[in-house]
């Protein structure tokens, strides 16, 4: 799991957790092209508000993660406790604090653990390598079960690129943010003001069509670097040749980090498919699957495997979205649980669906030809336990 | 706990229960003045759509509830069921079936039990009684493990009159709305234009001002009826000697069924009421109150009685209010455990109020002089397992 051009490196530096990796470091070998985006929460984390300001030159150097404080609702000393670390990590690499970007994740709150973060920065340098990229993976996890990393493929002009995509879930997982933390890096040449289209494309497709609970994080960013030593030609605009292979690959690499996201969602046991068709716009489709698959008695009723459909109405009820209740067909899958707003006396055939680890509920809301899809997670008794506890 | 001009009765009909009261009927002595307010929901069952239609006549003589089954999305032929059982009792009573109201509560999409009610009509007119309303309390109950009923008084000009209140709960409760169902009985004379008035007045202080679980029901009504043969002078404006103290009485009934809705919220362990204060605005105040209010993580924080503020912060960024985080103070009752943004190191002190069965959750934003406050509880292992199970 590598790409030419990075390295990496991961230790465990006992910010917040005994004996597992908690702060991961990629470094490119030279300064590559990077765009980003961020959190619309209005409660920014400190590392949020430093990367926004480096993204927006367009070039760096490294990444900086740790887990364990998000280093959210810290005030001005978050912000130069982050500054630090930057300095820190410049100082080693040769190169200016301005070419550091930061991520954090972990608890909101509570300060940085910069002395921890400092005396690590030795060890993470020595274990610099293009084989660690895994180990970044595992060291940005908090409640999630499984580091999550993908890699795809593809060529420009007849000569080979790679994309590697890292993320952590698994809670305060909602839309319209680019969702927690993600990283991708490619090899190919792509210049940073087209890298922050495609990137932005991307994540309306992918992070921004996920739901766990509806909550949006204070310290949400996906960052994209791009650029190697022996990458394909370049590309800075939406007409160079290649560029639609290249956005199909990172986009589908965000699509893979997206559906692994929800997979791993705090206490998932079904990952669910809502997909809304039929609707007067896009707008009102988003509205409607949104609403669905954020509904509390609609994730519930998925744990427990009852078709109940009633709550699908409900939920579409109140989306916001027009529509005549007598023209909406639900499908599990390809059972047709309901039929013009009526049951259809399928709910056996429809339970046996939703005994599979993963599903799709279509809905035609009957009132137009837009659609939308959204990607989501049952609430299990687990969601309730992991954060009821998550500071214990 | 009886209110003059109106008698009460409710029968076990087994319309989806076994023994226990499914069924109940509230009986006014003579035609009476009703107001109504009804879910927001695009999709209303038929009992809504009916009893609407009926209210807007601002006359009734009778009020029918089932428990059991919601009669929504039951198309044409729910709306005929609701029709026929409203005629049936109509003919007992001797009135036009224009004077019944009708109230459903229960699975949503399956249809009435209508034989069930016709059958045991006679049983339940034969029980009529005017001690008789707390039993209507219980047969409006599904997830309720309470029933719900209030009694006040007060005097317009002298006189005295009485407001009872009956509600139920317990899950899709959200603001928005008329929460679930309520009945409220007076013998004050108050015309049915004023009654509207006063009804939708309080119900935005009051039912609109909770939240369960964020999910809006199809069923959703809060009927008022007004009127007795000893009843204190009429009220028929604003202006009407005694209006402000009547609104006041009923108002004070409405708030205290509302608490006690939230209170006995699915698996609720925690009563929080949710202050918001030094908003821009009201509508901030009341999307700020809200969004902390339904927020998953937030909800099981309490559960876990974790004074993790780091979640409040987070959902009320995500709230669409404007403030600056630096500015925000968060108190648990009196403990101050967010000053100017952070953390004033007092978890503890907070914790221990989290131990308390109701606590409020005081948030200054800090932008301003408006301010909103709603009742809410936690989300809690229980919750998960009713909604998992709710209809096996």
């Amino acid at each position: 799991m590598k790409v030419p051009g990075f390295k990496a490196a991961a230790v465990a530096a006992e910010l917040r957790y005994r004996e597992r990796l908690d702060l991961g470091l990629i470094v490119a070998d030279q300064m590559v092209d990077v765009a980003g985006v961020f959190t619309r929460n209005r409660v920014q984390a400190a590392p949020v508000l430093w990367s926004k300001e480096k993204v927006a030159q367009g070039r760096a150097r490294a990444v900086l993660v740790n887990s364990g404080q998000a280093n959210a609702c810290t005030g001005p000393e978050g912000l130069e406790a982050a500054r630090r670390s930057a300095q820190a990590l410049a100082g080693l690499l040769n190169c200016s604090p301005d070419e550091i970007l930061l991520a954090s994740t972990g608890v909101i709150g509570q300060p940085l653990n910069l002395a921890g973060i400092e005396q690590a920065l030795p060890a993470l340098m020595a274990g610099l390598d293009e084989k660690n990229l895994p180990l970044v993976a595992q060291a940005m996890m908090t409640t999630d079960t499984k580091p999550k990393i993908v890699k795809d493929q593809g060529r420009i002009d007849g000569r080979p690129f790679t994309v590697i995509g890292l993320a952590k879930g698994a809670g305060m997982i909602c839309p319209n943010m680019a969702t927690m933390l993600s990283f991708i890096l490619t090899d190919a040449q792509v210049k940073a003001p087209l890298l922050q289209l495609i990137l932005e494309r991307a994540a309306e497709k992918t992070f921004n069509r996920i739901t766990v609970d509806g909550d949006t994080s204070t310290n949400d960013c996906v960052l994209a670097l791009a650029g190697g030593p022996a990458g394909p030609p370049l590309l800075d605009s939406d007409e160079s040749p290649g560029r639609e292979d290249f956005e199909k690959v990172l986009t589908g690499v965000m699509a893979d980090l997206a559906r692994m996201i929800v997979a791993d969602g705090e206490g998932a046991t079904k990952l669910v498919r809502v997909i809304v068709s039929g609707a007067a716009d896009e707008s009102q489709a988003k509205a409607a699957a949104l609403t669905v698959a954020n509904s509390p008695l609609v994730k519930t009723a998925w744990f427990g495997q009852d078709a109940n459909w009633g709550r699908i109405m409900g939920a579409l009820g109140r989306s916001g979205a027009d529509f005549d209740p007598n023209r909406v067909d639900i499908l599990f899958e390809d059972v047709p649980l309901v039929k013009n707003g009526l049951d259809a006396g399928l709910e056996d055939a429809a339970a046996a669906v939703m005994r599979r680890p993963e599903f799709s509920v279509k809905i035609d809301l009957g009132a137009g030809t837009a659609s939308a899809e959204v990607l989501t997670c049952d609430l299990s008794l687990d969601y309730v336990k992991i954060n009821a506890d998550y500071r214990s």
